[in-house]
């Protein structure tokens, strides 16, 4: 439906924001940047999320020849619950602790994302914020999910788009901000920034309609 | 994360349906019934889909021989906006109309599911609700939309789970249901009347923790 005017390249690792981004029929490159979540300071989950997706960004790119135009794009999401920042459960206990935490409550979904353009030096940041509803969730049920593995590398402990949508009882706000990745708010400042543009009807069908 | 304790028949034609049971883990037949969606009656949005749902279901029973066991799993969804039920649209203009008409609105998704045990002749469905909230589409990116094929087999003329994704500004409640399975109540339904049951740690992990 859009496709990329300008060379975009994500700073991301997920497979689930290249699928997003991917659906979308934008084409983009990818440089994966290893920026530690936690060295992005700030307990404010807006700005914590914007630090480190510029921090993304930043790695990415120092990582890329600065002869070509580029707009590089950097996301990071996190979870929150009770003040408190879940990031990827380190290990199994840890895993079931978060879904313990998570069971039978509202959470927050956090997204910052943050468009750089070199050599123009334009920065543009956001962040999205969703809320979810977990169902009551027993012993025997975290259990199960958490021998899924799917827990793993996720922010959280759980993933929307795989089998953790089973636990989604309610979403409050964008779903895809949930998955990582919030498009209608990205999708219209790509548009604005003519990084995208629309795809439209095909060549020929453009010329019948003229 | 859960498995078949009975044998269960979809009967739905819908790949996203299939798609989202199948994450489960569950696994199932299925046999599709071709019932129209107009023939199911009533303008209140629960009872028309669980009326729809129960007729989806009676024609696949209908279809299977009765002797054996089976669970039948019927549902039907439905987009409402303005008291008018969406349904998939016929042909281009009327995709273009509907879009129009999401554009920058809330609308209602409605899910009535339909659950029928063989021989036993228990009966049980419920219908689920969920807000969704289109952003502002312009003349252009309907057209754009549109030209990607995507709207015509979806009801209201649009996939949250494909490049409509991308459309979707806010979501209040389930979003499978938006999908078109609602999983959290389907699973819990399921559970209770033993259809499935939590496939948890393999036999291994399970006698080691024993």
């Amino acid at each position: 439906m859009y496709r990329a005017k300008k060379d975009l390249i994500l700073a991301s690792a997920s497979p689930r924001r290249r699928e997003l981004l991917s659906r979308m029929g934008i084409k983009f490159s990818i440089v994966t940047s290893g920026v530690e979540e936690t060295l992005c300071g700030e307990l404010d989950p807006a700005v914590h999320t914007r630090n480190c997706a510029r921090a993304k960004v930043d790695r990415a790119a120092s990582m890329v020849g600065a002869d070509r135009e580029f707009w590089f794009l950097g996301v990071d999401t996190i979870v929150v619950i009770d003040g408190l920042i879940l990031g990827k459960p380190k290990g199994k206990d840890q895993a079931r602790e978060f879904l313990g935490r998570l069971s039978g409550n509202w959470h927050k979904v956090v997204s910052g994302y943050h468009l750089f353009h070199r050599p123009g030096a334009e920065r543009v940041s956001n962040s999205v914020s969703s809320r979810v509803l977990i169902k009551k969730l027993g012993a025997d049920e975290i259990e199960a999910y958490v021998s899924t593995k799917e827990p793993y590398d996720k922010a959280g402990a759980y993933a929307a788009q795989g089998i953790g949508a089973g636990l989604i009882k309610e979403i409050q706000g964008s779903y895809t901000n949930v998955v990582g990745l919030p498009l209608a708010e990205l999708i219209d400042e790509m548009m604005r920034l003519e990084i995208i543009e629309l795809a439209g009807p095909g060549p020929r069908e453009r010329i019948a309609r003229e």
